[in-house]
């Protein structure tokens, strides 16, 4: 089986080669291309790296001539840069996916038995308040940023392509990915892992919220689940609505730090500093914050039950 | 004030500039515009016409260059269409919304006092079953046609580029407009008026689906009210959400029967002739039946409030 991984070079994706290196995929062996604009320095073993930009004339449609069995399509700039640099966030998180879409259907059209599993990475920065208490599998798409619109977008087009027969696509709209090992980044949810991460290794970390701030999460180790899953289930079950809201823990700031001094002490927990930033207060203040995602759970999507458990995957997988 | 129709040659951009000619647009006159491929023989006082295509390249940018106070973008091809021809349905429905508001954004970039109302109509082909009974304004766009995709993305793309303040835009979802005067067209839809005109007219008509399918309906009187007031209405009042689910007439086909029984007697209704169409029945089977737009009529947009006022309408305004 060929897979490629778009944005191979992430963190998520980097653990995801790393499964399907180890484990195969839907219990096939696996013959897996990473393409991104970079890489971390240490290859995975049984792991093929393509350096190039997907924003480039003709990279998608080159891709797709691989005509990969699986394409799991995660490359995208973050959704602050997103909102900071306008035309570079359509041109990385909207424009190639159509062309990819387009590279397949042609790749289907000259072959009809050709009909790759594309699965997208998309985000629940697709909802946009004001939101019930918990956002259910029939809420409205609204997004607030560039980013959400973005990959909203693509969910639409990925549906269409899929519901003619030209691919068989299937986005799933990913919680924030905590607790994320290594740096803190640029993206406005970067905090959520770092009042975990920097304690954990002795170091101070800033926290720009109130600890009442509630947000919708789920571990790395979650999301290379998601992200096998989705490449291998029946996507007849989803009957036309291909885009997910997945599970995850809902819980308030409070309740991570709790978590995390369950886990790891009091002296820990002292090494975070609360430190309000209006700025982050008020992008995060437009995040969705719970959801009750029946359609997922029935179609077998699994996370952590609890944030204690996310601090747990950390420390079993990162420490 | 300047004003642009895309596809003003159509039946309801017709009336539109007919409306805007004779009343102007929010208590100013207004410059017409009509653009569109093809326009009907006798051109509409006061309006000029210009004939093209707007997926031709760079024709979006030039007409942005005349830097219009207001757009109403009605330029599309029908569902049907769209779904036989998939490139053209996106080289149609989907590119040039993109090239127009790219076009928009550069004259705003040169001039940022520039940020043109742009009204979109959309259509509540963005909706895909199962459905509750009735629509509510927070249920998903989970489209089932290549037509409500295309339409759905639109609606994205110009809520994020007027979050951004390029432009002010607002997409309406048009109900289905009946009764449409002149010709059948190849719409699936286009059945709900030809029972009504047919028959006012002396013609029979075929009505290819059971008389229980219920429908949402609205005048193209309607639609002309709703896209005035869609271009003077307060933006700020649409707190970000800038896609509108309409009023309309929810009805079924033995209701939009007897409306026509009520008005025009019983020997009219006869040249009503029932031949199911397989293809037609499970297309319709598909839409939605019935909304609760709360929104739209907190914010003045008005239809009718029966089949029967619909009917009326076409009496008056096209017999």
């Amino acid at each position: 089986m060929k897979v490629l991984i778009l944005g191979g070079g992430g963190m998520v994706g980097q653990k995801l080669a790393q499964q399907i290196a180890l484990h195969g995929l839907g219990g096939q062996t696996a013959d897996i291309t990473l393409h991104d604009i970079a890489f971390p320095p240490a290859p995975i073993a049984g792991s093929k790296q393509v350096v190039g930009s997907i924003t480039d004339a003709g990279v998608a449609g080159e891709l797709a001539k691989t005509k990969p069995d699986v394409i799991f399509h995660l490359a995208s700039i973050v959704s602050g840069e997103a909102e900071a640099d306008f035309d570079k966030g359509w041109a990385v998180n909207m424009h190639p996916t159509w062309a990819l879409l387009e590279g397949l259907r042609a790749e289907h059209e000259a072959d009809s038995n050709y009909r790759p599993r594309l699965v997208f990475t998309s985000s629940i920065a697709v909802f946009g308040g004001p939101y019930p208490d918990k956002i259910n599998d029939e809420f409205l798409s609204a997004p607030q940023t560039s980013y959400g619109a973005q990959k909203s977008i693509c969910e639409a087009m990925i549906s269409d392509f899929s519901r003619k027969g030209f691919v068989d696509g299937i986005s799933i709209r990913l919680p924030t990915i905590c607790v994320r090992p290594g740096k803190p980044n640029a993206a406005a949810s970067s905090f959520f892992s770092g009042i975990i991460r920097e304690p954990l290794n002795g170091q101070e970390a800033i926290l720009p919220v109130s600890d009442s701030t509630r947000h919708w999460h789920a571990s790395p180790r979650s999301a290379t689940g998601f992200l096998t899953h989705a490449a291998t289930l029946d996507t007849e079950l989803l009957q036309g609505r291909r885009a997910l809201n997945l599970p995850g823990v809902s819980c308030t700031v409070a309740e991570q730090i709790d978590a995390l001094r369950d886990l790891a002490g009091n002296d820990v927990v002292k090494l975070i500093k609360p430190q309000p930033d209006p700025v982050i207060e008020k992008i995060v203040e437009g995040w969705p914050r719970d959801f009750d995602p029946k359609r997922a759970i029935a179609l077998g999507f699994m996370a952590e039950s609890s944030f204690k458990e996310i601090v747990q995957v950390y420390l079993d997988d990162e420490m």
